[in-house]
This record gives structure tokens, C-alpha cells and sequence, in this order.
């Protein structure tokens, strides 16, 4: 079922084309009920980091911002901690276990760095079957649930200048 | 007479410490007036692109942003476009000219990457006596005239997980 929802949305997929350059709630394609979709604000940074307890006195104690605890989320193979910025935060990130998907990053990026951006759409089954019409490729076949259990999707960073970029249901 | 500011503020780097750490306007380290900064918002994220109209097309027509127009800014080496995100923005950066600052990254990462967060801050004066105080390098001795007109700092990536932080004065 959810295949077939996919090969309608690919099917329509100029008519989205049309639709993301204008502001409207008016779907300017007919005959696609509910296929429009919205992106929405920033909602964080994630920081890869080899340490993580360097890395959160660096934003409480030296910048001087809100953190939250040190979260461990082993379904997700990390550490988090959150640095609440006012408009957005930041999702310092430490590899929890043997198999964190982080892990290999932070081999190649010995001091930690920018892993990825996760901005908020309000309908991710749409976002998604958007983006593969669009020929942006995913990095899953279908939306999963992310480390703040909602539905979430990364999209490659060929596709997107080198950016790893996470859509997450709001 | 700015490096006998640094020395003073140096001096004092103990009360900003435990100032940065508490939600208070009132100093807790007396014979410091005007000492303490704050941290504010996120600006924005800088993306270096190997390509700025396939990256403006990205964010613009498949994922729906309102986009800036494509700006010239040679005394900084770069081509920008900004994308909003209703709660802050990604600065999209392409090198102008021979010196762009960017180049260097861009051999480094083809596809393009993350280059920098910029946080904002109410005193940059302050904030950079305040990180050089505490052992966190700056890229450059003293604030500069950022891509739009204020001035900023660079803080060092070793110091701070692998990220580039730019400091702006909001």
C-alpha cells in the first residue's frame, strides 16, 4: 500500500514542482487531494563529538547556554545532549555501543564536526514521495521513527551540496 | 589599550565563569561592570556549494524555502543566498575570486558541506576576552566586519568539536 501511494505521488510529481514555488493552500494541480506539503523551521544542528563532556562545558560553562543531561538513546546507538539556543538548539552526539551510527564519522573526523541538519515538514509521507519524485535520493525506503519519536527521513548529501539533511515530522 | 582590556577581562575570567552559568542581569562578581555578554540565537548555518544555482534550486524548488537573490560580496570572497527557515536561516556560500576563503574547503569536500554556525551574541568585545580568557582560540586577534556589516569572530574548530563558530555581535 505504501508502494502504491509512491508510485501516485511520482506520478504527479510535476504537479508539486508547480506547487512548492508559490504560497498558497490551494492545490494548483487538481486531482491530488492532501499532496501538498509544507517545510517548516530549523529544528537542530547535530554535532558529532568525541567528548562528550568537553563538548557540553564548551556550551554551558564557556558560552554560557542552557544543556540539557546526557541522554543515552541505545535504540539509536548515542549519547545526546541538547544545547537550547533560543530559536533552535543543538544535538551534541556521542556514539553509544558498538554499532552508533556516528561512529564511522567520527573516525574520519577525529575532533567531532557538523553531522547533520533535521528541518520540520508537516508531512513527512508526502515530503518523502516528493523527494524521490525529484530524483533526491533516501537514505531508507520508508520514513522511520528518529530520537524524538517522530517520523523522520535522511535525504543523501550528494544530493543535498554535501549535506546530510533529516526531514522530521512536526 | 584593547590589549589592556584583554588582560582585565583575563583577569576576571573566574567570575564569567560562574556568571555564564546562571540567568541573571545582576553581576555576581563585584568590580566588573559591564563585563558579562550573553549568548542569543542561532543566525545562521553557512553551506559551501560547489554549484549555487543547482543549491538555491534544491533548497527553492524542491524543498519550497523562500530564497534571497544571488549576492556578490567580493570583499569577502563569496557569492551568498540566503534560505529562511522561519526560525533562522542557511547562509549558501560560493567563492568569488581567486583568495575566496572557501576554496580551500571546497577542494576538500567536492560535493559542498556545512562550513560554519554563527551565534549570536550582545557584546562581541566581551565574548572574545571572555573565550581567549578560557583557552579557546580565535581566528583572529580582534572582531571584524562580517558579510553583514557587523562584527564578528571566528573561533578555533579544534577548541570546539571540529565546528567553525562564528561569533556575530546582534
Amino acid at each position: 500500500m505504501a508502494s502504491a501511494m509512491l508510485k501516485v505521488a511520482a506520478g504527479v510529481s510535476r504537479c508539486f514542482t508547480l506547487l512548492r514555488g508559490v504560497s498558497t493552500t490551494t492545490p494548483l494541480c487538481q486531482g491530488v487531494p492532501g499532496a501538498v506539503w509544507k517545510l517548516g523551521k530549523l529544528n537542530h544542528i547535530a554535532i558529532a563529538v568525541p567528548d562528550m563532556e568537553r563538548a557540553t562545558a564548551l556550551y554551558r560553562d564557556v558560552l554560557g547556554a542552557t544543556v540539557s543531561d546526557k541522554v543515552p538513546l541505545p535504540e539509536h546507538g548515542v549519547y545526546t545532549v541538547f544545547v537550547e539556543l533560543g530559536n533552535t538548539k543543538l544535538e551534541l552526539l556521542h556514539p553509544l555501543g558498538d554499532k552508533s551510527p556516528i561512529s564511522g564519522f567520527l573516525q574520519k573526523n577525529k575532533s567531532g564536526g557538523m553531522h547533520h541538519i533535521c528541518i520540520e515538514v508537516d508531512d513527512i509521507k508526502a515530503a518523502v514521495a516528493d523527494m524521490k519524485a525529484k530524483n533526491i535520493r533516501t537514505l531508507s525506503a520508508e520514513p522511520r521513527i528518529g530520537a524524538h519519536g517522530k517520523p523522520v527521513m535522511f535525504l543523501h548529501p550528494k544530493d543535498c551540496d554535501g549535506v546530510l539533511v533529516e526531514l522530521e515530522e512536526a
